[in-house]
């Protein structure tokens, strides 16, 4: 037999493979540069700093405008000042309300004064700091005094309210109390009001988040009665920030709406209340018992209501404007200075925020630490570095809004990209962002290991999907070769939002999590104690996302060729599309079968005649939609990205590449719609907002798909158009990009 | 124009079509005579007659072996004597156990001690009678006294038990403690037992029943934290019956096993218990938390165990032989005496048993005098109807399985069906039974008016499904024209199962409910205050239950052709074959696809390493089964089914009518496998059975079904054949009726 010889080339070539992937941007000199790089970098990283970072930040209450919040402000500033960057602190002016007076109690045979009361635990020496905290609130509730019935509206979302109609339930003038989850916490308060309540209870169901879910605190890590979620209550899918300067930063002098011609604040007093103190609430309910998935965890029947008490709500706040501290830090970029990677997290708890949002914040310390240290080997980054520690976002997005708005013209020239954390702890890794970044991530998941599993990050969240699919039978086989990791899209609830939604400036927000549930959020139990015992205790996991995030920072700031690929996007979108259109096929024949229901009587025929259920309306049959504009914007898109795609693999050099550096970067703002969504336009995304109904949870195309879901046909079809123009647009500026 | 004109023998054609349905098996004149003869029956039938049956027959305890059970015999043997049947009472001697000591307490840090005891309410006189009550306990435990810890085990059927394997938790040496649901009890304990637990506690969460579900009684109908359900948990899917007299009647001399050798009884120690028993045993447990579908709604944190305390079980029985009376009414045939159309509802209950079973028994009395006052008009029934009122259902069909055993050879020759009926309530007809009677079924389901509603009971069950659908989203412009009654498969839980499924002769199960939920089942709460109030308050459905079922022995006894319809067999069974085969394809797949996931180290790559979870077992692939013979049984059974319904269309007439009759009724009789199911020959339906692991829940096509889902592939291929045989059998059988 002849023996089989390869090629020395060949060999050289196959082992080189075997060794190194390849990073996207980078030539292959570059890339292994990046990795030498890299490896120094994960070397510079300890568990202990995230560990001490966490300790120091979360020792005190550190809310906007508190004592503590100046401390965390302060010791930012200092860390990166003698790590070398460029520190700088932004204030800005905001309104702030804090509560001054808060009652619930019910009146009728059994009278009950909710306790409004976190009990301090002895084993978690923070929760004690009694003085310091914020009481227990919904941030931007308006003060109010009203007394009225209750009603039990389940999650408070407008599904609920249908069905409170078929029982034959109304809120007008009546208190409505709803549990925590399914929408952000906004969405109820905002519903209710539309639906003519006078009031709003917001408490945390034991099933959703409590001793359902396991053991409580201090014992595990799950809601005990006395935990109540604080949070804000601004109608932030309007806009977020500070309700009285929308669209302009905060700054001292700047133009200032009247509190009430502020549109994002309620007219309806909002107050969260724990388990323990909505028991007694719930149980005094009668009326009809609640429908099987209403019902939650409390050793009671569930009725809607009302019962034979009354409640009684009365809050009053101190509308103060108060200052906020972004802490800005830069390190100059020695080739590309006027091209920024912005990498972001907040710094402002509710009370200790130990995990939130302090692990995050730890974690971009420690990297932007590394980073730092990187610097005395030599190496520069060619762009611009800046790392945001963002107040105010808790009570919406203040810090980081208010930042965007005063410098949006600038951002938008020189801002690559926003890369965003907020909490973190043991688990997956959880990426969003903008479609075109979905390959880049997917380099950088394959590449960061898992420390539990010694596997790659993308490797691991594989196998989690697998796992879960099987576990719900739903496992295919051709869900094994999928390795891809798929970037979700974002909605709003952390500082991301105005970047990409304001500006179209391209975004990521990363964390790890899954492995560390629990129920301190937003309340005093977010601390030290709770986040070593029950969500990193090692710390580990902080150390990744510095890795991760640390990763994405440092690629995108040297990158020749800056790693978008709008071939991703284009996947990304078409699904959308899909989604629209079966959306509105869905209802169509939804709608046609509900009314050929009711008109044949079957809700009459099919009732109980003893239990009081009205059949659903005739609803508006739903027309055909002309989506051929949208499908042909789609065409090209798919043509105009493909182009691109090849056109970048050729390598282009020298000065050219500045220019289409500039130009992808930029791109994406080419899918703000000019005159933003209807209703909200300071929301300019054509693709991603948060949901006008839903809060944090996101709507893509959501133009034409919160037309559709609110059944307004004619806007819908405008929404189509204006998507398949801003798509159109889009495309055009790819085909000019490698001319 | 020229005028159109209807040809007057069209008019009249239509005229009747249009007034009068048909009714299978009745000649033009017949029908006409039929619903005369229906109108007729209809309007003797009182319900105040229900309401003071149910008042006297549920007026003390009244279970096996009790004084109340021997008032209530006589009542209804009065009854049946008075109305003019020849009636009797048949005894057996059955085995019968009755608790002497009940002892379930738990040591550790908080000792406790179960109550074991149903509070007697001031609202509900007969709750009071605690000295004539059967205390709290499972039929046929052991005695035994067991101490060890205590596991949770959710429901306690086997995915459950796999479930506690991937959690690394073994019940082996331990008691275990399940809730009520998803199975039949005696599934519960069997289980345990076959997985080495040493005694089993089996409790009502506040989910399934109790206080989650709605107001508990008095206030409601829910199941308060006192209400126990007993139940008998003998192994009843090896054979019902007395237990010492396995295939004969248990008389006085029969030949009776040693109770150490009767198979259907179990070897360790059970009790059910209620919420308020069974919170502090849930509490005190340990170990990982329950996967979050084993939560109920108590207010604690479900662990599965084991925790710190040990639990005590101890029982002990008076093992009695008591008599059982089954009393037999009987109006003798006019004209074909030697054909039987059997009704029967058993009179037994666990205490006063208002709704279960008197509910049931209450309008077969009605029923029976309806029909019994048709006799004065000078109508007699072509075939002999009786009426059976059985003893000892409760504790394992006992009364009805002696007696089919020991008329087995004659019931055989004169059985033309069985129809049987036991607790009913307000709403929707539930009709199950014998396929090839669906098209009878149907005809009587359009024929009797729902009084809630004046549409008939198939429309108005329709219509629920309807909006069932609608409410799950499930609606489908098909599902409109679709106005035909499914008849249900017969598994187990009540009469009708020697008749069916160790007989084959061809039997429905029929009743009323879905307007009626409660949780009294079993208990001292299961009262005729509780059934006034909660099941039927103007006790109009036990009329339409006298209406239904007595109009299906009406027609049944009178028809001409028996209204038997093969071809809804053969749809009905060609689903089944569907199933099984899609069962298997589904396994094959869901195997390769969990070993391929084992294999790649999915589990343990998704897998929190903090929590103790094991990869689930390596499993034998699953090979392709031969159907073949199967479907060419089908094929045959096609065209045989349909030979012959074409043939009966041609109105057979004269002598042969009664050969055709005879062969048509017997012809479910084929459907017996030779050596019955494998390990149960108890049961011989090769189509019908309740599930070896369910208990009441059917198994259609058990053999070949069983097997797949044990992994047994052998013995399913095995069974493939032996169910082909039989439908061959079958197919031939039925081209022979008609020559």
């Amino acid at each position: 037999m002849r023996k089989l010889l390869i090629p020395a080339a060949l060999l050289a070539a196959m082992t080189s493979q075997a060794q190194t992937r390849s990073i996207s941007g980078f030539t292959e000199n570059g890339v292994r540069q990046q990795q030498n790089l890299e490896s120094t970098f994960d070397s510079y990283l300890r568990a202990a700093n995230i560990d001490s970072g966490i300790r120091i930040m979360s020792s005190h209450p550190h809310h906007v405008g508190s004592p503590g919040d100046k401390v965390v402000v302060d010791y930012i500033y200092n860390q990166f000042k003698s790590w070398g960057y460029d520190t700088r602190i932004e204030t800005f002016y905001v309104l702030f309300p804090t509560p001054k007076e808060r009652l619930l109690e019910m009146t009728g045979p059994v009278p009950f004064k909710a306790s409004l009361a976190e009990r301090p635990l002895k084993e978690d020496p923070t929760t004690s700091q009694t003085d310091e905290q914020l009481p227990t609130y919904n941030c931007w509730s308006p003060d109010g005094d009203v007394t009225g019935d209750l009603v039990f509206v389940n999650y408070g979302i407008p599904e609920d309210y249908q069905r409170l109609e078929r029982m034959g339930i109304s809120v007008k003038g009546k208190i409505v109390i709803a549990r925590y989850g399914h929408s952000w916490r906004g969405i109820k308060p905002k519903v209710a009001q539309e639906r003519g309540a006078i009031g709003c209870i917001i408490y945390s169901d034991p099933k959703d988040d409590g001793y359902s879910q396991g053991d409580v605190y201090p014992k595990g890590a799950f809601k005990n009665e006395d935990g109540v979620q604080r949070g804000s209550v601004m109608d932030m899918p309007i806009y977020p920030g500070d309700p009285l300067t929308p669209n302009v930063g905060a700054t001292k002098d700047a133009k200032r709406l009247d509190r009430k011609d502020a549109v994002t604040l309620l007219k309806i007093p909002v107050l969260p209340i724990s388990y323990h103190d909505a028991q007694p609430l719930l149980a005094a309910l009668e009326g009809p018992v609640a429908p099987e998935e209403w019902r939650g965890s409390l050793p009671i029947t569930y009725h809607v209501g009302p019962g034979k008490a009354t409640v009684h709500l009365k809050l009053a706040f101190n509308w103060d404007i108060k200052p906020i501290n972004d802490v800005i830090a830069t390190m100059k970029g020695s080739e590309l200075p006027e091209e920024w990677v912005i990498r972001g997290n907040h710094h402002d708890g509710w009370v200790n925020g130990a995990a939130d949002p302090i692990s995050g914040q730890a974690a971009l310390l420690e990297e932007a630490r590394g980073i730092a240290l990187l610097t005395k080997t030599g190496w520069k980054p060619k762009r611009t570095i800046i790392y945001c520690a963002w107040d105010g976002e808790e009570p919406g997005l203040l810090g980081s809004t208010e930042w965007v708005e005063e410098h949006a013209s600038e951002l938008q020239q020189k801002a690559v990209i926003y890369i965003n954390s907020d909490e973190n702890g043991r688990g997956f890794l959880e990426a969003a962002g903008s479609h075109a970044l979905e390959p880049f991530m997917n380099e950088i998941a394959h590449d960061v290991i898992d420390p539990e599993t010694n596997i790659s990050l993308a490797e691991r969240r594989h196998a989690r999907e697998l796992v879960n699919a099987a576990d719900g039978g739903k496992l295919k086989a051709s869900m094994f070769s999928k390795k891809a990791l798929s970037l979700s899209a974002l909605g709003a609830g952390s500082d991301y939002s105005p970047f990409i939604q304001h500006l179209g400036i391209p975004s990521l927000n990363l964390g790890f999590g899954g492995e560390s549930p629990g129920g301190e959020y937003h309340s005093i139990y977010d601390s030290y104690e709770d986040f070593r015992h029950f969500k990193d205790p090692t710390f580990i996991y902080g150390v990744v996302l510095a890795k991760t995030a640390g990763r994405a920072t440092l690629r995108m700031a040297d990158a020749a060729l800056l790693p978008f690929d709008f071939r991703s996007f284009y996947k990304a979108v078409g699904n959308y599309a899909d989604e629209v259109m079966a959306l509105a096929d869905n209802l169509r024949e939804s709608t046609a079968l509900s009314n050929q229901l009711i008109k044949e009587n079957g809700y009459a025929y099919a009732k109980d005649p003893t239990v009081r259920l009205q059949t659903p309306p005739i609803k508006e049959e739903v027309p055909y939609l002309s989506f051929a504009s949208l499908q042909n914007a789609l065409s090209a898109l798919e043509k105009s990205t493909n182009r691109l795609a090849d056109s970048l693999k050729r390598h282009p050099s020298g000065p050219r590449v500045q220019a289409i550096n500039s130009a992808v970067y930029k791109a994406e703002q080419q899918l703000l719609s000019n005159n933003g969504l209807p209703r909200r336009p300071w929301y300019r995304h054509a693709i991603y907002a948060p949901g006008f109904y839903t809060g944090y949870g996101v709507k893509t195309l959501p133009g034409i798909r919160e037309a559709i879901e609110q059944r307004n046909w004619k806007e819908a079809q405008e929404q189509i158009e204006i998507d398949a123009a801003v798509l159109t647009r889009f495309s055009d500026y790819l085909d000019k990009i490698v001319p």
